[in-house]
C-alpha cells in the first residue's frame, strides 16, 4: 500500500515528540501498518526555532489551514491546542477536505466535538484523539472499542499530572499549596499561568470526552461541575491523611438514574486503594462497566514522548483503516445528557472550618447541621491554632459527615459561612467509600471498587 | 448497514458469557457498532443442558464445522477450547470460508497462531482474541493497537487469577498450597484437575500472546520456559514477606541485544509495587514501551461477564469494519524469536534450601556459591524447624543472591542437590528489582518501573 502522507500542524512538546517517535521506531511503525508512515509536511508558527526533531524535506506551511487544502496530505496532526482559532479552522477544514485528523486537543472536543465528529462522519473519514485524554495511557481507545459491549456506570481518574505531583507533594513534605506549586513549575510540571491545570479546567475537558463515549452522549463541559486544588492547605491533606485517606483531583462522570453526574473536584479517597497510590505525574482512570467490572489503566499522562505514542498509535490506525466513530456512536444515536440535580446527587463530606477558639462555636455549627438533616460521623477539633484576622486565634474543626445531597450540604455551608465565628475560607471536599470494607473475607483489590 | 449475523460454538461460561451481554445492552450495542449484532447459529454439545442464556431462534448446529460453512453467517466466535481437535478445525474452516473469527482460545493461538493469522490474511477477514489474554483487560488491542509506535521492551503479568488466589490466601492466611488450592477449587475459582493453572501453562499461552504481539514475531511457545507454584510452601510467602516481597507468579517477556526472553515462573516482587498489591482472582499487565514508558492494566481476567466483555467488543470491531492485523503485522514481516541463553539471562534470586542442621553446612554452601562467582546478599536461617526424612531436623536457609546468570545458578543448584546435608526440594525463584529504590527522591509510583 502506499504511504500514509502525513501534515503535522504545531511543533510543540507534542507535535515534535509524534515526529521523533514516528522516525525513530519508522521500520516497525511500517511493518505493523503494512505501510509507511512520512510527514510530508509541516506546519508552526516560527520556522528558525530549533525543536529537536528532523523534518526532513517536509513542505512548511506558514498557514495551517493551507496545508489542510494540499492534496498532497492524507491525515493531519493538529497539535497546536486552543478550544478556537487556528486549531478549530484546520480541523474543520481538514476534515472538509476529506482528511483525517489526529489531536491532542481536548479543550476543541470537549468544546465542539458533536460537529467536528459530524464534520468526520459526512467526510467518511477518521477523527481520533487519544492523546486527548491522560497521554499514552489508551483510554479512548478503551472506552470507544473495547468496552462496546458494557454499559458503563461510573469513570473517575487523575486526568491532570500537573495537579497529581502538586498534591503528592503537599502531602509527603506537608507543603503548602504555593510551595508546591513553585517547584512543579520549577521542574516544568506547571505553566507560568497554571490557572489551567489547578483549577481544573484540563481535568474537566477531559472528563467530559470520556463521559461522552462512555455514556453515549455529547460532550457536555456546560454542565461538569468544577473545582480546582487552589484552596487546598497542607493541614487539609495531613487531616485527610489521619482519617485514612489520601487528598486527589479527580474527574468523576457516573449514570444515574437521575441522569449523567460529570463533576471534578479534589476527594478523599482511600489509603491503599489504587488511585489513592497514584502518585507524582502519573495519571489513572477507574472504569466500572456492567461486564467487565472494574478496570483500572495506570501511565504516563503527559510529555512529549508518553503524548507522542498516542498520536502515532492513532496514526497508525488511520494507516489501517481503523476508522471507530469519533464518540463511539454515530452523531444521530448521541443522547443529550440530563444533569443530575442538586437535590439528587449524595456524596460523604470532609468539611474544614478555621472557627474562633471560643466557647459554643460546635453548638451553633451542629444546630446548622442538625436543621439541614445532616449526620456527623466524626469531628475533629485540631490543636495546632492558625492566626486570622486580627488578634482572635481560629482553631480548625473537621467534619465528616454521612452521605448528604449536594443541596443540603450547600444550604448548610452557606448557613455556616454567615456565622460571626467563622475565621476564613472553608473547604468541604467529597469523600469516596472504600468498597473493600463492605465485602468483608474478600483480599486485597480483589474486589476493588467503586472509584 | 446491515445485521452481523454471529454464530457461536461453545456455550459454556464464555460463550454464554457473551451470548447474555449481547441480548443486554443489544441497543447500547448497535449504535455503537451502526449495525445490530445478531446470535443467528450456536453449536455446542449437548442441546438440552440449560445454559443461562437465550439463543432465541438460532439454528442449531451439532457439527460446528458445518456451522462455519453457513452461508448465513458472518463471523464465528470460538468458545469451545483446546489447542487441537474441533476448535481448530472449525477456525481453520470459518476463516477459509472468509468469515472473521473472534476467540477466546489462548491454547490453539499461541500454538497455530501464526498459521491462522495467514489464513486470516489471505481471506482478508479478521482474527481477534481480546478474550484470550487477561479477560475483560484490553490488553491485546493495547499492544496491537494503542502502542504500535512502541518498540515494547518488557512485558510483565499476572495473568492466571487461579494462582493468583492461591498464593494470596498462601500469604494472608499463612495456609499451604493444597490447602488454598481445595479452597479454590471449593470457590470454583480452579478445575478439578487444575494442572494447567497451577502448574503455569495457561500463563505461557497468554505470555506467548502478548510477546508476539509486542515483539513481531510469530507466538513462540516452545521458548516458554515454564514453572508453576505447586512447589511454593507457605514458608516461602512468609521469608519473602519478611525481606519485603510478595510472591507472585507471573509471565515476563523481555527484548534484550541477546534476544527474547519468554518466562513464566514464581517471581518475589517488592511490597508495594502494583503488581504486588493485585490479589485474589484479579489480573494485571505491566508494559514498558520506549515511548509510552510503563503502563499497567489492572482488572478481572475470568468469569463469564468479564470474558464475554472482550468477545462482545471484538465483535463490535468486526462490525465496525476494524481489522487490525491478527498478530499486529502481516505474517511476511513477523521474525522469528531468538532465544535468550541461559548464560545471558540475569536475575536476582530467592533460594530456599532445607538443610540438615548440623554444623559446616553454611560453609559447603558458601564454598559451592563462591566457586560459581555468585554473589550473595544475605542469609537468612529459619529457627522454625521441619521434620525431614527419618529422624533428621531439617532447618530452611533462605539465600538472597545478586543479579545471577540462569547458567550460573543452575550449576549451583545442582551441586547443592548433590549435598548430603540436603534434605528435600529447594526452591530458587526470581527477584524483581524495585526501580524506586534506584530513584531516591521520586515519589510514589510516579516512577514505577521494570516490571
Amino acid at each position: 500500500m502506499e504511504t500514509l502522507r502525513i501534515g503535522v500542524a504545531g511543533l510543540g512538546t507534542v507535535g515534535a515528540g509524534a515526529v521523533r517517535i514516528l522516525a525513530q521506531n519508522a521500520e516497525a511503525i511500517a511493518a505493523r501498518a503494512g505501510r509507511s508512515l512520512t510527514v510530508v509536511a509541516v506546519s508552526a508558527r516560527d520556522r528558525a526555532k530549533p525543536r529537536g526533531c528532523d523534518v526532513g524535506n517536509a513542505a512548511w506551511f506558514s498557514d495551517p489551514v493551507a496545508m489542510a487544502a494540499s492534496p498532497d496530505i492524507d491525515v493531519v496532526v493538529e497539535a497546536m491546542g486552543g478550544a478556537e482559532g487556528a486549531a478549530r479552522d484546520l480541523v474543520t477544514a481538514s476534515l472538509k477536505a476529506r482528511k483525517s485528523v489526529v489531536t491532542a486537543n481536548k479543550a476543541l472536543l470537549a468544546t465542539h466535538g458533536a460537529e467536528l465528529a459530524l464534520f468526520a462522519e459526512r467526510a467518511n473519514v477518521s477523527l481520533m484523539f487519544e492523546a486527548a485524554v491522560a497521554g499514552g495511557i489508551p483510554v479512548i481507545k478503551t472506552v470507544r472499542e473495547a468496552l462496546a459491549g458494557n454499559a458503563v456506570s461510573r469513570i473517575a481518574g487523575i486526568l491532570n499530572g500537573t495537579c497529581n505531583f502538586i498534591l503528592t507533594r503537599m502531602d509527603a513534605e506537608k507543603m503548602d499549596f504555593d510551595v508546591a506549586l513553585a517547584e512543579a513549575q520549577r521542574l516544568g510540571y506547571a505553566e507560568a499561568n497554571p490557572s489551567a491545570d489547578i483549577d481544573g479546567f484540563d481535568t474537566a475537558h477531559k472528563l467530559a470526552l470520556l463521559a461522552s463515549l462512555a455514556f453515549g452522549g455529547a460532550p457536555d463541559l456546560a454542565n461538569v461541575s468544577i473545582a480546582g486544588i487552589r484552596d487546598l492547605s497542607a493541614l487539609d491533606l495531613q487531616m485527610a491523611a489521619r482519617l485514612g485517606y489520601k487528598i486527589k483531583l479527580l474527574g468523576v462522570a457516573e449514570r444515574t438514574d437521575k441522569g449523567i453526574v460529570q463533576r471534578v473536584s479534589p476527594c478523599l479517597v482511600p489509603q491503599g486503594s489504587l488511585l489513592a497510590d497514584v502518585g507524582g505525574v502519573l495519571n489513572a482512570v477507574h472504569l466500572l462497566g456492567d461486564a467487565v467490572g472494574p478496570l483500572t489503566l495506570i501511565g504516563r499522562g503527559a510529555g512529549a514522548a508518553a503524548t507522542g505514542s498516542a498520536i502515532v498509535g492513532d496514526l497508525v490506525d488511520v494507516a489501517r483503516g481503523i476508522a471507530p466513530p469519533p464518540l463511539g456512536c454515530k452523531s444521530e444515536f448521541l443522547k443529550v445528557f440530563q444533569p443530575v440535580p442538586p437535590s439528587a446527587r449524595k456524596a460523604r463530606r470532609y468539611i474544614r472550618l478555621p472557627v474562633r477558639d471560643r466557647s459554643g462555636v460546635l453548638a451553633e455549627l451542629t444546630a446548622i447541621l442538625r436543621d439541614e438533616k445532616l449526620s456527623v460521623e466524626s469531628i475533629l477539633q485540631q490543636g495546632h491554632h492558625e492566626k486570622g484576622h486580627g488578634e482572635t486565634l481560629h482553631v480548625p474543626v473537621i467534619l465528616m459527615l454521612h452521605a448528604a445531597s449536594d443541596e443540603a450540604v450547600g444550604r448548610a455551608m452557606e448557613k455556616i459561612a454567615r456565622l460571626e465565628a467563622l475565621g476564613g475560607r472553608s473547604c468541604c471536599l467529597d469523600v469516596l467509600v472504600d468498597e473493600r470494607a463492605r465485602t468483608p473475607g474478600k483480599h486485597t483489590r480483589e474486589l476493588y471498587d467503586a472509584y
